[in-house]
């Protein structure tokens, strides 16, 4: 088995600081990772099976190259349950206990009919967030189309995602792909299944953690544009509620969890379609995306601060534009998102964010980014790490370096 | 310090189904992974030190491609106690944690006399349940006679392995190894001493976790088999129980165990041989093995439902065969094993596995395997993750594919 | 992005034996690891930028080539709380949890004028102790020069560094350093300030955590010297004690600490300064380095075993010698170093240590070290996981081979 494996990363640093500003507020200056590019490092490679096959495998993890740690939580299930997860360590582990492959982890098939792909991957309904935000939903620019729905809007806006941030946004593990081939004049698409990998019988479902998703596009010339759609089952009484989140103590023998952490699992479904689009005047890239987000909710998830009944809603909105200037680039983007979590006041902060990429190289850039979100009826963004006050506005600025290999 | 490192692994996705029936029995469809071979991601390289002398290096780590997750976890003192683990966390930090290399980590020097190897390795005593196995200890088809000492046979069959599957069975850690050379006509052979790591004076013994073992094998032909020995000291009344799995709290102090928990420790001595073989008759390989494992008893080990005194035997074998058809092949094994737990039922469980693999190039192949299990006498082995009903087989597939690079 | 890395490491194992005497004491045999040179995995490159710059990375992680374990724990606001601290797991995540970059995880951007380096590196004060210690700060033979501060001279000693050994002593993370150019006739120089990434506001401060040091040396010839100065913020009363290890739990929502785990992470500020250099006759290296370490204490420290008030002021020194013997060299040292705690005793140890290393190759070496320490006032230091008995003396060995690439 003769060896062809690339090793690649980026390493990204920044001066992240965050500000804030009335009573009880607090600023923060770190020294961060991740301003322009997500900092990561990886393994991947491509055999050549002949007649126009492939197949590939596909390792990356996420690196925190600021403090030296790596990893990060997954949700191994799907559902809201991360890897080393316990009743005594709900958390899990992760976030930097070690090099895992979180952001991607696949090995892949392909040939002239397209691509099978197996693993942890992206769900479909992402890309449109990421492909056209003009900050790629990285660093203190992030469209709040991304940060709304993955981190909420604060206290109000955790109702969107299920429970946190553990809900299937960004990706999705147990993962099968299938991508259209890449000679369809200009016409791209994939359909991904994941699994919650719970037990079920005749009773039971199998739904918990379980989701599927699709994404269509079509390129040419200076166009692209791209709708997708993607749901997760969260079984408001869990079948199998127990069972992922039970540890086997060596000393004591298994841990049930309590009730109440039974009842801070449930979640409702959660479903997400978006359209973005771009066009390149050459001058100018300028782009943007709609994205609605909807979950389910019921009396379960009373004790979460979730609505007793009914659905909730998100949806929110970027516009924003790419202005190649000699070897930079100027970046400019503004989004809003806003939560409709039944009676009551609605969440939701709009967010405009300017910034320059300076390229030393295809692989080094120097970049400076500023962002500025306001937030309304009780949304509680922050940039930067900064502690918000009486003042409901944040500002945050990002000073970096981004290096690939 | 020129470098001369090979990157390799093995990325193997698989969709595993498993069944059962009967009251209580649940299914489950999960995307599993290393179904026939281990998914891994490994580290090597060999510096020709001049006069026949090489110096080498071998890192390997586990990999969950279907998540993303890496890392297992490692008993680094061989001793019933896990790397990270606390009286709060007894169950240490490991999988999914991130990359380690627990599949193996050495440092070689070797020559005309043969090699010296240090670190974490394979049992010599692993190496006939493994080579002599048509599925190679992978997948569904795994032998019960791997299943049997290392997993049990469920509840009854914990009382095998010492505390559940944390002893030395497949790995030792702090191992010393040597290995014959390769040009003894076909006789190759190696012995190891693995260190418990423990304090220890004269009233003390330094003998928890330190094990030793051995194999002697003839291979020439289409012949070969071999025999092997491996024991491992784990003390009724362990010497430093409480030194491993004492924490210190930043800012509590030491936390010492409980007397439960020191009693949960206790385990006896576990030995094993096994010998195994195979003949390569051209259009199909034979091959089988026998193995039986001893663990010594005590009344200390009461509370862990070990009988409270005497000894425990677990004995089984596998008749399997290998044959090749054209590109692929197809894998068939019946395995069974058997514990004489003392008075009672005596759990035994049986085993036919079925599949076959289609290589697509030498690093790339399609596979689908098939297995059923029959437990008796309250052994209670399920297969890819489903739940034993009143009835008390159970049936599970794999079909997948495996990537090397 | 064209790929270039370099995949680097070192597989280092020992055969570590400690020895001590006297009622109460416990001996130790181990199969470790680093006994010449740190085990370590690592991944770097370097990119011309042209015009004389260029932009580099570089990731360094631990490696427990013994036990196969990877990664470290890191402070990754260089306060006395560790990656993956929590109230209920206030020791964190690392030590054999995963690969994580603990050791070096740095973007540079170099010129003409020097490099500016981003992310976790040395402090600027470790290297005296390292680059004129014969033993490198590693294995039984380590200066204790490094062992006071950064252990303490056990129990009356752990007054020396903030909370154990979380100070910021080696390394630091947030790290902005720059770096003097190589072309400056033998001088050489850094400077290094580091984050603790604190919030703060008009009240607070954002010192906990947050330090500076620098380092000026000048090299020709056979002569080397050295001098560097460090200091690092430890807040008597941390301004946002709460914060850093404050966990949300998913079930039960933010955990605050105690009181009594607050006043745990009171630590006053760290202050170092040392000079070390080295005269290379031929025949034989003679190197030597003295070091004082300060730590501003408080009442807020009591509980701690730390004194009610004052100043703690550690110091010591090192003269050593290489020997060059045909393809081997032979080190030897004498270390000791001193605490003045206030009232009361005042712990010392001192250490004799002798070695030989015996190069096959560039890559490859075998080595031998002995080492004897004599504790006096209470300090308790001990060799390879000896247990001190009554008789306050402790000899340790080292039989291994260190293998690069």
């Amino acid at each position: 088995a003769q060896s062809s494996v690339t090793l690649f990363g980026i390493v990204d640093a920044t001066i992240a600081h965050g500000r804030a500003s009335g009573t009880g507020a607090a600023n923060k200056t770190a020294l961060a990772n991740s301003g322009y590019n997500s900092s990561r490092i990886g393994f991947r490679g491509t055999e050549d099976l002949g007649g126009g096959m492939a197949a590939s495998f596909w390792l990356e993890g996420s690196l925190g190259n600021d403090d030296g740690t790596a990893g990060q939580r997954i949700p191994v299930g799907n559902q809201n349950v991360l890897n080393g997860a316990s009743p005594t360590n709900p958390n899990g582990v992760g976030d930097g206990a070690g090099l895992v492959f979180n952001r991607r982890s696949t090995v892949s098939l392909s040939g002239g009919w397209g691509e099978v792909r197996l693993g942890r991957d992206y769900t479909p309904s992402f890309w449109n967030l990421t492909v056209f935000d003009p900050f790629g939903t990285n660093g203190v620019g992030t469209t709040l189309t991304l940060v709304g729905p993955a981190g909420g809007l604060g206290t109000a806006g955790n109702a969107m995602a299920p429970v946190g941030t553990r809900g299937v946004i960004v990706r999705a593990s147990n993962d099968i792909g299938y991508f259209l081939p890449a000679n369809l004049g200009g016409f791209y698409g994939q359909f991904n299944y994941w699994l919650g990998e719970n037990t079920f019988n005749g009773a039971n479902s199998a739904r918990d953690g379980t989701g599927w998703g699709g994404r269509l596009g079509y390129g040419a010339g200076p166009f692209n544009v791209a709708i997708s759609y993607a749901r997760t089952a969260y079984d408001a009484t869990p079948v199998n509620p127990v069972q992922p989140i039970t540890t086997t103590n060596t000393f004591t023998g298994a841990v049930a969890p309590t009730a109440a952490q039974i009842a801070a699992q449930r979640a409702g479904d959660f479903r997400t379609w978006n359209i973005g689009g771009q066009w390149d005047f050459g001058v100018a890239k300028v782009m943007g995306h709609y994205t609605r987000e909807q979950r389910d909710s019921s009396a379960g998830n009373a004790g979460t601060g979730i609505p007793a009944s009914g659905e909730i809603d998100g949806r929110g909105w970027l516009l924003g534009t790419l202005v190649p200037v000699g070897a930079g680039e100027i970046r400019a983007s503004y989004s809003t998102y806003k939560i409709d979590a039944g009676a009551g006041a609605d969440p939701r902060a709009r967010q405009l964010a300017l910034g320059y990429v300076h390229n030393l190289s295809k692989r080094t850039a120097l970049y400076a980014t500023a962002a500025r979100v306001q937030n309304r009826n009780g949304a509680a963004v922050s940039l930067n790490g900064a502690t918000l006050g009486t003042a409901t506005s944040s500002t945050g600025y990002d000073l970096g370096i981004r290096h690939s290999f």
